[in-house]
């Protein structure tokens, strides 16, 4: 347990607060709801950019740029959309002095204004598909804020595709919640069910939305990424046809799809401790931290002369040698652990002496003493174990916190305690939500894909449901 | 010359605004004043970022993100600042559906939310240098805009650092100005000015500013990047104080530096020509497309098995094999002109038999016959000599147009043809440069850091001046 990090067993509000703060990630910004997202914290962002990136350029996408603001007009053509939409908006009515002759609104996603450029951009079925991603900031008016996982303004990706037929946009869709699956489990170390939100917890705008949820360490559920199939909808709305290849003119199927700066929230809820961040190696911006050790010039001379002589032609974005003089090697070892850097280095000179260094891994503070000598592949391999050690600890928590109840007075019960539970619940009546909501704060994260072919009655109502569903309660 | 490009001798504007449409770049948004930027610009705008970032980091800068909303009383608590930037914002009035306390203006540039957040991160000289990047979106009501030169919202990156002492801060303000050179010249291949901004010209709130200033083809300056030394002046408005090693507490020197989604007008305006778009291979998201050739089924499946074989173990962002079969060679080697491909190669079944390719060079249209053998090396030669014979002829071009000029009247009838001119003008009388301006519609773009030391008197009021300045028209 580490000093400024409340216990999570005591106050887990209290210790998320503590842990973004004490590693230096994000503050609030004097604008209600907005945050700052400090060097630290953008860092992760960084890489979580970099490699959701690649993931998307491999699977055929590239990158575009739509205008922040959008006519409020346009958000009022899908009439789902503006409902789900418009209470949220930050609204431009002043713009150069002058008094707007329609307000715009600051972009909370931007399916509108990019279906209003589709229109141009599509008239043949040679134009299709049309695979577009975008890296912006968005805006959604919140009343209740958190660092990372709930603010006002967010940074994200939104793809936006438009495709000739329903099957290829439902492949779209099903792709990419996949690709969000793989980038959780290989990169965030974060385990994920995945599946089909109910139609009362769907995009506003959408046929259907896929999602990933994840389990945080309290037991509640994390929206971590979703993928809309939106149907014709939004073509509808905005008049983008194609002639196809039998010459008929035809609406355009669509989906969209985004992960945004909530799974920097989702990753320090995953893996994080009482003694600080703890930061899966993959999206480390810098997974290695030496600390040399010394108490006089002589000693700092040898064992940073020795620390620069072992990293000798290392990857700079690999290591970082901690040289400030003005803090005690108990500062820095506090000060790195708090940060979650992967693995710590400690470099004294008994160390320089016998040619070896002591390695601390941050998932299990587990010290191990390394030689000097083939040290860059013995860090890489540990790393890579830290990297699976987390998942698989993640998984087997994920395990235990998943329930299968099927007596609503024990569901009750139990959701208090937090954890995923596998329930028959007839979510094709809305009522059956608003009642489970109402009753226990709890709602259908997602109807897995992998739920097995089960028939069971509505724990509510005792109607007769195909399949399982997973309800939580969430942030 | 391109079917759908005016050429530049006709008409230059026409000419810039039909590149950007046929290399599909960008295009106005329905939103007045803004721009979509397509994934044909956007992927020049990534190549700019990841270099440009690489160079901030080997500089030793972070990056982190700030609000877009910034309170409009921060905007006033510098007073040159708020009298330059607040005629151009954007106001939000209403949020989640309510009027709000205090309107929120969109970020114009961040210096005022930002050194709001410094007062709280810095305390003692341990604090400092603070080397803070970011990259995002501003907006800045114009009332005429071009696609990249000036647009409503553009892309950019604002560098906000935080130093002890005055000296600290002059000399990071000259390392960004040296950075935009550098990138200028190595990447755009752009030869730039570098010096001062005249007291008129300076940013808003600024001690002084340094910039880069490019010469179009038509004969404009473009000022393409500006590094500002804010002296205490923003410490000062937001009260930045830190206690130094003397143990007595002083305001915080800073520095400020930009450049936009601007480098690509700068850079489409420098090298492209009657037949589309010229990219630099260094900006080039992929520099070398293969157009194979075939009129039948045996020589498509021939000519894009050899394109796949001579390509094995390439980079895939090295290349592009356009193997559309809807479209005719013709019109893809067109198409390709018109984006600026820096190489094209063609591969006809005559070529199969030869192993070898015919590559095209973008830059000067010569043809040459390759080995299909070392083809790899080759070519990236060859786009090395791309990259530096585009510098050297925008260098040549630049030096042409630069003229030194003493009379008043000379230069009221030499201007109007455009180009760089060397003069002597007595800009510490602000009248001087009011009245150049009303006269020829030009201004001082700079004060030039290597001007050599020469006296004269000033062209318009006689009075003695040290140095020549560059004065120019511009964007």
């Amino acid at each position: 347990m580490a000093k400024g990090i409340t216990e999570r067993a005591k106050d887990y509000s209290q210790w998320y607060i503590d842990v973004v703060k004490q590693a230096d990630m994000a503050e609030h910004s004097p604008v209600k709801g907005c945050m700052v997202i400090k060097p630290t914290g953008y860092g992760i962002w960084e890489k979580i950019q970099q490699n959701l990136d690649r993931m998307f350029k491999e699977t055929g996408h590239v990158n575009a740029y739509f205008p922040l603001l959008i006519p409020e007009s346009f958000l009022k053509k899908e009439a789902e959309h503006v409902e789900g939409f418009a209470p949220e908006c930050a609204v431009v009515t002043h713009g150069g002095g002058k008094k707007l002759e329609e307000p715009l609104v600051v972009r909370p996603t931007s399916e509108t204004i990019i279906w209003d450029s589709y229109r141009n951009w599509i008239s043949s079925y040679r134009d299709l598909p049309l695979l577009i991603n975008q890296w912006a900031n968005v805006l959604r008016w919140e009343m209740r804020t958190r660092l990372f996982l709930r603010t006002t303004e967010f940074l994200w990706q939104e793809g936006h595709t438009a495709h000739a037929t329903h099957e290829e946009a439902e492949e779209e869709a099903y792709r990419m919640v996949q690709v969000y699956r793989r980038f959780a489990e290989e990169f965030l170390a974060m385990p994920v069910l995945v599946g089909r939100k109910t139609d009362k917890e769907k995009f506003a705008g959408a046929l259907h939305t896929y999602c990933i949820e994840a389990l945080m360490q309290d037991g509640k559920a994390l929206q971590a990424g979703t993928s809309h199939h939106l149907g014709t909808n939004f073509a509808k709305a905005f008049d983008v046809q194609f002639q196809d290849r039998d010459s008929e003119r035809k609406y355009v199927h669509a989906t969209s799809w985004g992960v945004s700066t909530r799974l920097i929230g989702g990753m320090i809820m995953t893996h994080s401790d009482d003694s600080g961040l703890v930061i899966p190696p993959r999206l480390a911006p810098v997974p290695v931290v030496i600390v040399p050790i010394w108490r006089d010039d002589d000693q700092m001379a040898l064992t940073l002369a020795k620390a620069r002589h072992i990293t000798e032609g290392w990857d700079k974005l690999f290591y970082k040698i901690d040289d400030r003089d003005q803090y005690k090697p108990g500062y820095k070892f506090n000060e790195w652990e708090l940060k979650g850097i992967p693995i710590r280095i400690e470099l004294g000179p008994r160390d320089v002496e016998n040619n070896q260094v002591v390695a601390v891994r941050r998932d299990t503070g587990e010290k191990v003493t390394l030689s000097a000598d083939g040290l860059r592949e013995n860090l890489e391999k540990m790393l890579d174990d830290i990297q699976a050690n987390l998942f698989q600890r993640a998984k087997d928590r994920t395990e235990a916190s998943t329930h299968t109840v099927d007596s609503y007075d024990e569901y009750k019960e139990r959701i208090k305690g937090g954890g995923f539970f596998r329930v028959f619940l007839n979510h094709a009546d809305p009522k059956v939500e608003e009642r489970l909501q109402g009753d226990t704060k709890s709602t259908i994260r997602c109807i897995p894909f992998d739920a097995p072919d089960e028939e069971g009655p509505c724990m509510i109502t005792g109607a007769p449901c195909k399949g399982r569903v997973v309800a939580a309660q969430s942030y």
